[in-house]
């Protein structure tokens, strides 16, 4: 090995997964796409497979302290779902790998697995096969999901244009909110195990970090409205982030409101509780798992009476840049301060 | 979670496996197997695409103190590589996940990477997608293969007939055989660092633990013989326990010949150095990825001239059960010990 050292954490987590894709070269004729969106794209037949996986590890996706088994394992069909649906692809199919210390039971196992069952019940999909192995530490899931879509329907991260409108599903900034609280919670246990954590006035925010809810309802109402989006992300590291992200990829400037930006009223409540500002929430929280997706503008009719599809902004020329445009109607520029594992 | 608590071990991990399979359903028309295979098949239009996945985590499948990086991505692919040819598919895509702790650099993570591209070079698969990030404790990698074949040419563990002929590849028990002397040399640098390990004379045992070959070979040379085995696995647990899955999918018994068996004449050497029967490493050794396959007898002329293909024994009535032909002509029942991770 060479001598010398460069720490991950200097590259970040994007960072490194650039850094790694450089010399990565796609030769295969059936893969359409690789590295650089939410799910590959390969050929299969009449439809195209988009293929997603994800790693989740105990002490840094999930505290079993506070996330129930069965939540931790709906969860983790469902963040792969979600990147399914944000290539506007019905999923098919997941693989679950799991590794597991001597400290889990069958019965956990049993527990985790019936929160995937449900997971593969709501979603349609079909759990096809795994690997089960024993770790030295935590609780290791990975989960791989295989969807289908027509080859013109899918939407990449590189297909917003200028002009096109900028919608968010449902509301945003919840699950970091929730992660918050239970943190909160957890501390004020752990100093002191008498104390039973009340959690009842927190429940969507804490529900929505410890079982998420991928948007395939929008994803089927987008093609009942006979709308295929120009662009399409699933917003798990952020809003700011992920705005960030189609801009790059569909080399496009983005304007946003502040005034139409989704947020619930607990999440509001919470967030102001907690000293945050909300809107740093909305912008930067992770974990939502709703969907950013650009339309036509033509296309706006057809969705503007969507309760749960809000339009924040639109998109603008490159040289324009990324801009929040606050209630008191001053520009701010944009920042995608993301959620770091690294 | 209940009060009740079976330990995993109690099961071992195939029994883990047929409890959490019980409950499994599948439902979509595009899935065509799931569970219980090497891999699982979906639909892919004119070709059908196989599926499988595997877990390696640090500390339990490899050891970074004697495992060179590289080699611990080759083998990451190759071990993937290695269940689509055991369906008689050919592998296309893969996608990797890793998690690392910081003690990992860029410039390891790097040497990992080389080994993945080496795999993704030599056997012709495209790395489309995957996933990074942080671990609290050692790398783990999650990597998932996909491959392709017409529909009437997959080999399934459960097509071998009463008198189909047993065939397995190369050599057996050298990847055993090395695992001990890289455990031995081990230990004797913990015990005196000073001591720099003499692998010299173990290079074949050695590389076949650290840098197993999925037999891909194998299976172009089938299609050019026009073969299609009725049965296939890879050799990953042993070829006992890997006997008996046939056995059991297939509803037949096996008899095996001891001077049938292949073994490489460093792997019997070094088994005797070590005081281990060479017999027993063959059948109970793992993680060797040759390929075990049954014949119909029609086809035994266009492999018989083939020099890697061993003609090990034949498939019998399931009462007849399972034995090993010694060379002295006493049948003895075959025992499954397999490879535990549990």
């Amino acid at each position: 090995m060479s001598e010398k050292r460069t720490e991950i954490g200097d590259l970040g987590e994007f960072g490194l997964i650039d850094h790694l894709s450089e010399k990565i070269e796609i030769k295969n004729n059936s893969s359409l796409t690789g590295i650089g969106d939410d799910a590959a794209v390969i050929e299969g037949g009449d439809h195209v497979k988009v293929v997603t996986t994800d790693l989740l590890l105990e002490g840094v996706h999930f505290d079993l302290s506070y996330a129930p088994l069965p939540h931790v394992g709906f969860k983790a069909v469902a963040v792969n779902v979600s990147d399914v649906a944000a290539m506007n692809a019905i999923p098919k199919q997941i693989t679950v790998s799991i590794a597991l210390s001597n400290r889990f039971s069958v019965e956990a196992v049993d527990a985790l697995y019936s929160g995937i069952r449900a997971a593969c019940e709501h979603y349609g999909v079909d759990l096809i096969g795994g690997d089960t192995t024993a770790s030295r530490s935590g609780l290791v899931i990975s989960v791989t999901a295989i969807g289908e879509a027509k080859k013109e329907e899918i939407s990449y991260r590189n297909g917003a244009k200028v002009n096109d409108i900028l919608c968010a599903t449902g509301d945003l900034g919840a699950a970091l909110v929730g992660l918050q609280i239970l943190e909160r919670e957890k501390q004020v246990f752990l100093a002191n195990p008498d104390m039973r954590p009340d959690l009842e006035k927190y429940t969507i925010v804490t529900g929505r970090q410890l079982r998420p809810d991928a948007r395939m309802d929008i994803i089927h109402e987008l093609k009942e409205a006979g709308v295929v989006p120009t662009s399409m992300m699933d917003i798990s590291d952020g809003l700011a982030s992920e705005i960030f992200h189609i801009c790059k990829a569909s080399n496009v400037g983005a304007t946003i409101y502040e005034d139409k930006l989704p947020i619930d009223k607990q999440t509001f409540d919470t967030a102001v509780e907690l000293n945050l500002d909300p809107i740093t929430c909305v912008l930067n929280g992770g974990e939502d798992y709703e969907l950013l997706f650009t339309i036509d503008q033509k296309d706006f009719s057809k969705l503007e009476k969507h309760p749960d599809i809000h339009f924040i902004g639109h998109m603008t020329k490159p040289e324009e840049g990324k801009f929040l445009v606050t209630k008191s109607g001053t520009a701010v520029p944009l920042k995608a301060q993301g959620w770091k594992h690294f």
